[in-house]
């Protein structure tokens, strides 16, 4: 049965901009791959209530599960919970849980739970809260779509509460031989060795290094005794390669 | 007039794996934010031939330019060019041009133009090359896609190949106002301003720094006059703010 299947919305001008480097794309997927959850498919969209809607929509129908990044602060430029309610035709307010949850973390910082922070506590209607342990303002899954933070430490630690929860598929054993010669050498016999394993997915990944081309070689399948056997078969026609 | 616009399809398993992490988003970003062209969407998606297509055919329809990155290498996973020429409609085989360039290389290099490496010659009709300074296998434009590589060094040589050639806008002038208040604080009167005035766009970006929260404050826009209307107004609004 193939793995459950997964979609990554970031929303943000910032990182479009190029002002912010995005670092959540990296570190979702590597929490799914762990995860055995296929991220199949990352857009980066503006801070645009319809183009969060569209692309949630899009995302939330093709793949099991949706996470997005960004946009749930308390200034004007953070629409991402009202975009999601109304990509679900939900209505969205304050919500006495999430209100309660801040209200308690405020009251012991000495922080003031005013009018722009409760907009925080705006949750759809049947949605269920993420816990943010780092700044508590919580995050909130509807359906099949995780709504966390942007800041990678709380985007982060969300994804830590989430991910783990999700019922994931068969795990991917990978194994990698890196071999010193450029792809352009290797192609061929390599093409043949892909076809003769369909079921394994085989990557070809160039590096250069010291003046030289070579090649990493990645097969990821979750069948160990077939990945065994396509190991094999590489390290006999590439006898110079070095398993990683 | 608005600036012209831009979509990126960044095209690899490894990035939605997580083996690898992006850092053309990033670059490309700069690079068009300095070009004074809106990059409006990113896309990741994997190697699959029909998603691909789907992914270039929205992003070519929705914006000015698209550029594509990864998947134009001499291996069996590399079907970029197949899926541009194909989402087009458009033949495509070894260009006499392209095996030439990559000939006259690779015979000062002794390196043997194979098979393999000559999947890198095959360029869709009518699409004009994109040199590629430091490998040399090219990239291409077909109508308003720019398909490139998508290892990093590669990548950046054929964006400051094409962008400087595309026709930008009026360049973005951005003003960045750090203020050591958490974005619950400001966020009130930050609303008013960035209300009073439309036609910058105000962005609120926190951070967290020796335990205490602050919010970086950026405003864009074209018109300088405007701008420093925006930024007086801030800095009455917020004293303790520090122009970075």
């Amino acid at each position: 049965m193939a793995n459950p299947t997964a979609g990554f919305l970031v929303i943000g001008d910032e990182i479009l901009s190029g002002r912010t480097k995005d670092v959540n794309v990296g570190y979702l997927a590597e929490q799914l791959t762990r995860a055995a959850i296929d991220l199949k498919e990352v857009r980066i969209v503006d801070d645009n209530h319809q183009n969060i809607m569209a692309a949630v929509q899009a995302l939330s129908q093709r793949w099991d599960h949706v996470f997005t990044s960004g946009g749930i602060g308390p200034t004007h430029d953070d629409i991402t919970a009202d975009a999601i309610a109304a990509a679900f035709d939900t209505p969205i307010d304050v919500r006495e849980d999430a209100r309660a949850l801040m209200a308690a973390h405020y009251q012991k910082a000495g922080v003031e739970l005013n009018q722009a922070r409760l907009r925080m506590a705006r949750i759809p209607d049947g949605a269920s809260l993420i816990v943010n342990p780092v700044s508590f303002a919580p995050g909130f899954s509807l359906k099949n779509v995780h709504v966390m933070a942007g800041v990678p430490s709380v985007f982060q630690a969300m994804v830590d509460m989430v991910v783990p929860e999700l019922k994931g598929g068969k795990a991917l054993i990978s194994r990698t031989l890196k071999i010193d010669r450029a792809e352009g050498d290797i192609a061929g016999p390599l093409a043949t060795i892909a076809s003769a394993f369909p079921a394994v997915s085989i990557g070809s990944y160039p590096f250069h290094r010291a003046g030289r081309y070579g090649s990493n070689v990645v097969c990821r399948c979750s069948d160990r005794p077939l990945l065994d056997r396509v190991m094999a078969e590489l390290k006999s026609t590439f006898p110079e390669g070095q398993e990683q």
